[in-house]
């Protein structure tokens, strides 16, 4: 792995693909590898979907290796959504597969020339990329089962569906699983736009003839990753509770404190929370021939997805994530499953992401479009926004837009970028690293429900300002270095409840490079990390003002505790003094 | 004029009249007491719909006197469309007879508690708020027609349409004309999406029994409006060309020097100008019966409105301005005078910005919802926009989230406002002051078309950047201090060109008031005026990353001169350094 693909889709005669050494990028993965790029070579300013922007695709410093975990991607570029730089990061199989062939990262750049639309092949020759229109339109299953039909099924996809070809702010970019299907996306910040603007609709890759990437010491490596295995194991989160219910073992967690948002971020608790439980889940995959515990990637040990089938037993969509259980569920005050399943199927079909999704319909039934609870109108709008019709041109850019366009006032997004899935009030830490993540509001960026609610890695009270900058900064500095690992980040929580799992991560990291990096060092790359990104966003124009929730988080007590948000705005400013 | 009329539209029962002395606002006006109101008592993150958001309506230092030109009123708010401070200023009767009532603001503040929509009657015995809901999307003709039955036909109107009742980023306030039509538009930033979200549908103003405002010195006054109105009847811009052609006297003047933007700024010229031009408007309106030398409000001396018949020799509008004639004309490729004159009429009937609608249009024509030069089409989009369909949603809401809808990169605004008729690339000094104003993208707020082109008041270049800073910053500088007298611009040309014409507007506000001002004061007034400004939008989140026009303008060449954007970033960034 010591190249980059480059192609410039501007080029004279259609695409033209370049692969040149990794040179000063090397020793980058993942995320730091993305935010390299695009705060190097993006300039602040340009539109996002201009000639300007480019979309770099980066798999992380141990995809492709024997690593477990090692399966994350990142997708980075100038965010239509945000404005500000993004990197957005997916589980699935062309992490493993890009890097096996020998691929740090892909940098589609430049501007079209004309409306023709391209599909990018490469393996163990090279790149070949073919002007394709029958593709325009197609829904990610449709686009990749043709794929799959022309290319074999030895294969792994990256691609846009309708959403990103109409470059709407909520397009993802997808990533296929290990049975080769479109259900992995790097979601957020409308990836998918950028993608679609450089009229390129999918990049098929297929491994054969590689071989692993090998460690530097092979005999060091395996040690390490057989610690690192039995320590994700041993964990009560990445070892019982992830496995048996996925993400969605959340639903009853966040309800239980009251830090559920529902009917768009009005109260804490809902009542139908059972009914879309990661509990009630497990059980109706299990029961109907789905599966409750499964992986999205090869090498994964904790196996958190699944999939789950309709009322007669057939695949509907892979078990959908909390994130979005919650999204299209409890937000929206919907409680039915098999509908949520049925929008989390349309979501990846179409190529939206999922929470941006579910965050705008609720502000859509805010502004009086649809009821509360009506799983049947949600699905419609969805629709809209697979179709591109009027009204799908509002949803499908995303929240902020769709509350300006009805003049709806609550509309949670920080930076333009929906909140997910925890109330910054009733769980003030995520509640900063929404206000300040140079992301928007991103709840991975620095996952501080682990310790305000789960009490992992520590224990903050969710529910007082005290201690959140801190605890945020810490987790914001780790997430970073860990989106560059190209490692699950999931293993956060054994990494930060046990200091011998840690310790085996840097061990692998250090046997497959020959590396000397110490705990010091994760912390040096995830500052280093954060420093670009916030550097490309002040020059891109953001300032601390940028760094804030909407104001009535401030303002409106948020039951069932009646709290709002505490954190003053000094200490906002403060997460990055370091 | 001594009192501020604070309308609490939060209340319990209803909004609540409170009049207050004008106090620490005293010997502001127009736009140097709607900015320090805004800037002292609105949050700057406050959501531009929300209940800490305020709409500050005042007449100028000399509206309701005897002083000629003094008709304008300024609209102040924290703006829906730029998220910035906004002033944006109209002609029309209310300025005079809200400043013959003695109000030197009234102030529409706080969050309505439900959905009822108020009407507001202020004459010489006080305010009467009444909810009135058959009033609920009432275009503004029909609405003024049945204030007018209502309240008889010696009153003056300040209203929104069906636009600011939907919020619309594009929406206007409408202020009643001499004939009590609903022609003269605060049409800029979505002021009228604040008006909206106050629930405010209309402010009836009644002078009856009110006397003309009496100068201190009424002599020395009477001398000084005088001289002054001798000043502008005798340059040959204010004495000649507006009265005769009203301001559509500059498609002729823009085109011939190819800084007339037109196919969404594609290009400097435009084969239909000479069916749009003033001098063609004229002629059709004086054959058709109708008025080619108008004024907007009593006192104007310089007469550059008018009244556009139909071909039946029916009323359709007030003549409409230059920037209309080029939004919905040239740059939407249109050349049919009836046409725009119609999409005028729509504009001011919904309570729309022209000037954004056209460019909004301009940019759906270039997403192909439309063909360039379908007039038909465009009237049917801008009926879209009253009727609030989704599309009409998106278009009401402004060019830049129509851009955002569709996906279109070429869209030309700055904070988000669309710019108006001159390219700020054939007329470089308008584009140091779009890029740099305070107010978004913005013609009038340093009107460098007079120097660049006209030569009136200075000769600088249009072509080159040299010259182009000092030249915006002198001007945004005097029209900052114009706006707040209630003065109309358009006195600027003999102001700045005579000296003794300038002297005599000093000489009427040193009667009127008592005071000493001289010309540095009027300097010092504008200074201080914009540097309230940037500080609210500095505090909003602003930067100087914000003054910059979108990147295009700096790399597509514009015909005929083949010319880029040539004023440097840098250069930009020191139009406030004085």
């Amino acid at each position: 792995m010591d190249k980059i693909l480059r192609i410039d889709v501007g080029a004279d005669g259609g695409p033209k693909a370049t692969t040149v050494a990794v040179g000063e990028y090397a020793g980058l993965g993942g995320r730091a590898l993305t935010s390299a790029i695009v705060s190097k070579e993006v300039p602040p300013l340009c539109h996002p979907l201009g000639g300007e922007n480019k979309l770099v695709i980066a798999p992380g410093l141990l995809s492709g290796s024997a690593g477990s975990m090692s399966g994350r991607i990142s997708v980075g570029c100038k965010s239509p959504l945000t404005g500000g730089i993004k990197e957005s990061n997916s589980g699935g199989q062309p992490s493993q597969v890009l890097a096996r062939l020998g691929y740090n990262a892909i940098v589609l750049e430049g501007n079209p020339k004309d409306n023709t639309l391209y599909k990018v092949f490469i393996n163990k020759d090279g790149v070949k990329i073919t002007p394709d229109n029958s593709l325009r339109m197609l829904p990610n299953y449709d686009l990749i089962a043709k794929m799959k039909a022309e290319y074999g099924d030895k294969i792994a996809c990256i691609s846009i569906g309708p959403a990103g070809e109409m470059k709407m702010c909520a397009a993802s970019v997808a990533f296929t699983d290990m049975e080769l299907r479109p259900t992995r996306h790097a979601g957020r910040g409308g990836v998918g736009a950028v993608m679609g603007a450089k009229n390129i609709k999918v990049i098929v890759l297929d491994d054969s003839g590689m071989p692993i990437r090998a460690p530097k010491d092979p005999q060091k490596f395996q040690d390490a990753n057989k610690r690192f295995v039995n320590g994700l194991k041993s964990h009560p989160v990445t070892g019982q509770g992830l496995p048996a219910y996925g993400t969605n073992v959340l639903t009853n967690i966040l309800n239980e404190v009251g830090g559920y948002p529902t009917y768009n971020f009005k109260q804490g608790r809902f009542d139908g929370a059972a009914k879309i439980s990661g509990e009630t889940q497990a059980e109706t995959e299990t029961k109907r021939g789905g599966l409750a515990t499964h992986g999205c990637h090869r090498g994964c040990v904790i196996q958190c997805s699944g999939v789950y089938h309709d009322k007669d037993g057939h695949y509907l969509t892979k078990q959908p994530e909390y994130e979005t259980v919650w999204a299209h569920g409890g937000n929206c005050g919907i409680s039915d499953l098999d509908k949520i399943a049925m929008l989390d199927f349309l979501d990846d079909n179409y190529g939206i992401d999922t929470i941006e999704m579910g965050a705008t319909i609720a502000v859509a039934m805010e502004a009086g479009l649809a009821k509360f609870g009506d799983a049947d109108a949600a699905i419609q709008l969805v629709h809209e926004v697979g179709k591109g019709s009027h009204l799908g041109r509002i949803l499908g850019n995303g929240a902020a837009m769709t509350g300006k366009a009805f003049g709806v006032e609550r509309v949670p997004v920080v930076k333009g970028q929906a909140m997910p899935a925890y109330d910054p009030r009733a769980v003030q830490g995520i509640g900063v690293t929404y206000a300040t993540s140079p992301m928007g509001a991103d709840h991975t960026a620095g996952y501080a429900v682990a310790q305000n609610v789960l009490k992992v890695g520590g224990d903050v009270n969710a529910l007082k300002p005290e201690g959140q900058v801190e605890l945020s900064r810490n987790l914001q500095i780790a997430t970073a270095a860990i989106d560059s690992t190209g490692m699950c980040l999931f293993i956060a929580f054994a990494v930060l409840d046990q200091p011998e799992t840690f310790q085996a991560l840097l061990d692998m990291l250090n046997a497959f490079y020959g590396l000397n990096l110490t705990g010091d060092g994760v912390t040096e790359l995830g500052k280093k990390v954060l420093s670009m990104e916030r550097d490309f966003n002040a020059r891109a124009g953001f300032t601390p003002q940028h760094d804030r929730l909407p104001s009535y988080f401030k303002s409106e007590k948020f039951a069932p505790h009646n709290v709002t948000f505490g954190v003053k705005d000094e200490d906002l400013d403060k997460v990055f003094n370091w």
